[in-house]
């Protein structure tokens, strides 16, 4: 990824997007969520959400994949340059996870990242600290999840 | 579940707990998190973790399943004394997750949920409001995970 000092807050990416089949709704559902709104679409018809939908977490968990994999494809790009390449540091956490409307089967989920705010660190001078709002929305549009993270970006070398 | 009336701030109980085997780790990660220290032992060790450790997400989804689980066998039990069951509701979100040391392959997390504070819900009255205080500690005792959740849980109908 940039280094932190290339980051700016306001800049905004788009990292993708993912379908969300009832088989793979469900498969997340045996595993980690085992609810009949997101196991059974006739459970579902019945329920307060009125159809089969994701849990939560999948649609949190598809934003770390699709994250993943945005930085590895601007990675490849930076070498592909010659450019240097920083490391992604552990994430202390986030908060506000919001999921607003629920995603049903066969929505597709385009998720985003803005920058809130940079903040060098001071306990640990190699390392910035970015805020990052991370954003889905439905394909109509809808808000689907929202959540801000906090992530420790690597900075550049001093010039000696 | 227990109805919204039968909930008080302070009481907590102990969810489940879950071993995060080597395999279970990469399997998630390989879906979810395709980091090198959530996929293998050699580049894991040269990783800022030192060792294979579960994504963030892992752990969260974790608590979730044991969750699901635990509210199902309290239901059957409550079932069998021939009680009602209360209905528990959408989650509007969650705030706060903090994973405050790695998970690392043969840990054992155990989950537990504390109720924070209960408030009845002025725009739905058929629904009460918990939130809740989520934790995850290792075979050490030490803290892994914790986040507060929202949740809205069935009231007991009124007297006619």
């Amino acid at each position: 990824m940039k280094f932190f000092e290339d980051f700016a807050a306001g800049e905004r990416v788009e990292i993708g997007r993912h379908t969300f089949g009832a088989d793979d709704i469900k498969a997340f559902a045996r595993r980690f969520d085992p609810q009949p709104f997101h196991l059974d679409e006739a459970a579902a018809a019945r329920s307060h959400f009125g159809a089969l939908c994701a849990s939560g977490w999948h649609t949190a968990a598809m934003w770390m994949r699709l994250m993943v994999d945005y930085q590895r494809g601007e990675d490849e790009a930076r070498r592909a340059r010659g450019e240097a390449v920083a490391t992604l540091g552990p994430s202390p956490g986030f908060k506000d996870m919001k999921w607003p409307r629920a995603v049903y089967a066969g929505d597709t989920v385009s998720y985003s990242t803005e920058v809130l705010a940079t903040r060098a660190s001071n306990s640990r001078p190699e390392w910035g600290l970015l805020t990052l709002r991370n954003s889905g929305v439905n394909q109509k549009g809808e808000p689907v999840i929202s959540f801000i993270s906090t992530a420790f970006v690597e900075r550049r070398k001093a010039a000696p």
